[in-house]
């Protein structure tokens, strides 16, 4: 039979990061690929034991139905958690989520019709534009830096789009970057917001993975009109199997955001919304988030430094201060997917996700995501210094064509 | 500030049925509203063990993400129990759902442009309208009686609208009605969507909770040309706060529908999908589906029984072989709406859902769903009784009044 799909399902094509993750998951690859936190340190008998209770003690409510917007007492939970973040907040402006993605999900669903505007980050994160596609918006693509996203870029992009409904941003150790949004830019970004009469979609999923410095301001804290959405997960703080995440938003939207969630799922899992209540309620999950903070800084510095010891001088990274990545950027004709294929998987069995599916519009192919959250400090300092040694090899060749081309 | 929402938010409301199980939830009211499974059937001692074990011996991976169709030894057992009805399929034909629902907004995604046409039953699932109303369908309302679906309208109305994508049908106990398609039916189903070139969407959440009679086979299982998608769940047979449910269809449409809800939401509870295929490999399913389909046709049987010594000879209603539901039909004029809200709640302390929104085109006010599913005997009778007392002296009052007006 022939099909007749929407014309949205144009849009909606596998990933290239898809088909890596399950390269990574050959046991022989040390991957840098995958997003995942570090599985070691899930906190497996508080959740084995709330789990236990939810059920033994509460299981004719925890395995039915409830509210579409989430379980009222992990709502209020997280709006106090979120107050104490500087978001003034209450149960009804919280929506319990399937995982930040369902957000994002949710978000285009309620904004955007064909070809309405969405400024990101350039790069962005992948699953933003996978979530966002089915809605079928153009991108404008936004500069970037080591403090964000750029606000003159902005103010520019944003004149060019007057239909413009959306600003996205991950501000918090950013997928794919790592960097962090100055708070003179978050201010901007609301002034700019405001002036523009557009919605911000914050997504902060690894807000509260932050190992040195002082955490930012929420964009949401300082929001003046009620037009930023903030985004938050359990997926890095507490596990991701668990699918929990959340949107904060003013109380019209939440409701409406409500209706989509109701029309797509109905709800998420009673019993996950009653166990991660329950824990809250009995541990104290800032000691939890400290601990494998520390794994974490531990994890990235020991990835900087091996880079720094064995990577070829031209290759550039960023330094985040939280989350799981770290940024290369090599030399501007140096392919990051094509060296993948060629050398770092099948040379040094070494994966990570090549940086062109992150651009929204016009692809860079000489950068590279790695994540340091996944492998043990001994496989990221094997990993790094085979993939090292290759590069410099590499790079020594590519240099000395160079020179022998411009000789002749 | 003036939110510019996308315009497939105007087909987004609240529902009346929402609001309604908002009321239902009063402990002073006998509510026959809500479609729950009873929540004192759930196996809790057996689903404790089996998230304890999912955990502890698995946590690593069963806290993790996954792939995003869902866990592979799940969708082998699911395979599997559906051969044995009939449907041959492996687990690449299976894609796990965050429940029921959630196929009804994926597979509308994947096929609904606005004003394309999806023939329904009349009456059909609210729930299924909601989910397809933000792809912004036309209807088309397809008669039905006691057998489900007629062809003979379902031939007409295909014929009047050549452009129809899609066919919606909950075959078995169907949402609202409790009514079952008839065998020779499903084939003609097959037949016509075969010979209008449209894709069957089977939705059947109850098909296992049938308690008597035999079995009709799947719509799925007599599919010759893949062009039926099946829908299954786990929310009536175990438990609805566990959010599972799958879908099953060609390779093809597996692969779109899982690029679609990787872009949703990621995937499923990686630890709920765990513990679930857990449940399936250590305990016999079946058995547990025997037990509690003794306990609802014990609870139908009073609910009928009490209703037919109750209620006026005027309200008559189906006599379903399976599911949670009974159909009440009463005289054309009586609005069951009006009905509840001026006196079987005040007066009776009943609630039930008025049939007029499971209506897709025009709302029949008449109508009434009733759930058997969570009252207990003793409230069943009790419930029944008071609005059957209550029903009889209002449906005389307006015998009365008719009579009054025909004699002057």
């Amino acid at each position: 039979m022939n099909v007749r799909f929407a014309g949205r399902m144009d849009k909606v094509k596998p990933s290239a990061i898809r088909e890596l993750l399950r390269l990574g998951a050959d046991p022989r690859i040390i991957s840098f690929g995958g997003g995942y936190p570090d599985a070691s340190l899930f906190p497996f008998e508080q959740l084995e034991e709330v789990f236990q209770t939810a059920i033994s003690a509460n299981g004719r409510d925890s395995l039915q139905y409830t509210v579409s917007n989430g379980l009222p007492r992990l709502r209020q939970q997280i709006a106090q958690r979120m107050e104490r973040d500087g978001i003034a907040c209450s149960q009804d402006n919280i929506l319990i989520l399937q995982g930040g993605q369902q957000g994002l999900d949710l978000v285009a669903k309620m904004l955007i019709d064909k070809g309405d505007v969405i400024a990101t980050e350039n790069p962005t994160f992948l699953g933003a534009l996978i979530a966002f596609n089915p809605c079928e918006p153009r991108y404008a693509a936004v500069r970037m830096d080591d403090d964000g996203m750029d606000m003159d870029d902005l103010e520019l992009v944003l004149a060019r789009n007057p239909g413009a409904k959306l600003i996205y941003t991950v501000p918090d150790f950013q997928n794919p970057t790592g960097v962090t949004m100055a708070l003179e830019r978050r201010k901007r970004l609301i002034e700019l917001a405001n002036r523009f009469d557009l919605i911000v979609l914050e997504d902060s999923p690894y807000r509260e993975i932050r190992y040195q410095g002082t955490p930012v301001p929420p964009i949401k804290s300082l929001d003046t009109e009620g037009r930023v959405i903030f985004l938050g997960s359990f997926s890095k703080i507490l596990a991701p199997g668990l699918r929990l995440g959340w949107a904060i938003a003013s109380e019209e939207l939440t409701q409406q955001l409500g209706l989509l969630k109701l029309a797509a799922d109905t709800q998420c899992s009673t019993l996950n919304m009653s166990a991660v209540s329950l824990y809250l309620d009995t541990y104290d999950i800032d000691v939890h988030i400290a601990s494998i903070c520390q794994t974490y800084r531990r994890k990235k510095d020991l990835m900087l430094e091996t880079i720094r010891g064995s990577f070829p001088q031209e290759v550039s990274f960023t330094e985040p201060s939280g989350g799981l990545f770290t940024w290369l950027s090599f030399p501007r004709n140096f392919d990051t997917a094509r060296f993948m294929a060629e050398h770092a998987l099948p040379e040094a069995k070494v994966a990570y996700v090549p940086g062109a599916t992150f651009f929204p519009l016009e692809q860079e192919v000489n950068h590279a995501r790695f994540s340091y959250s996944t492998q043990t400090d001994e496989t990221i300092v094997q990993g790094i210094t085979s993939l090292g040694r290759l590069l410099t090899s590499s790079l020594r060749t590519a240099e000395r064509r160079f020179e022998d081309r411009t000789s002749t």
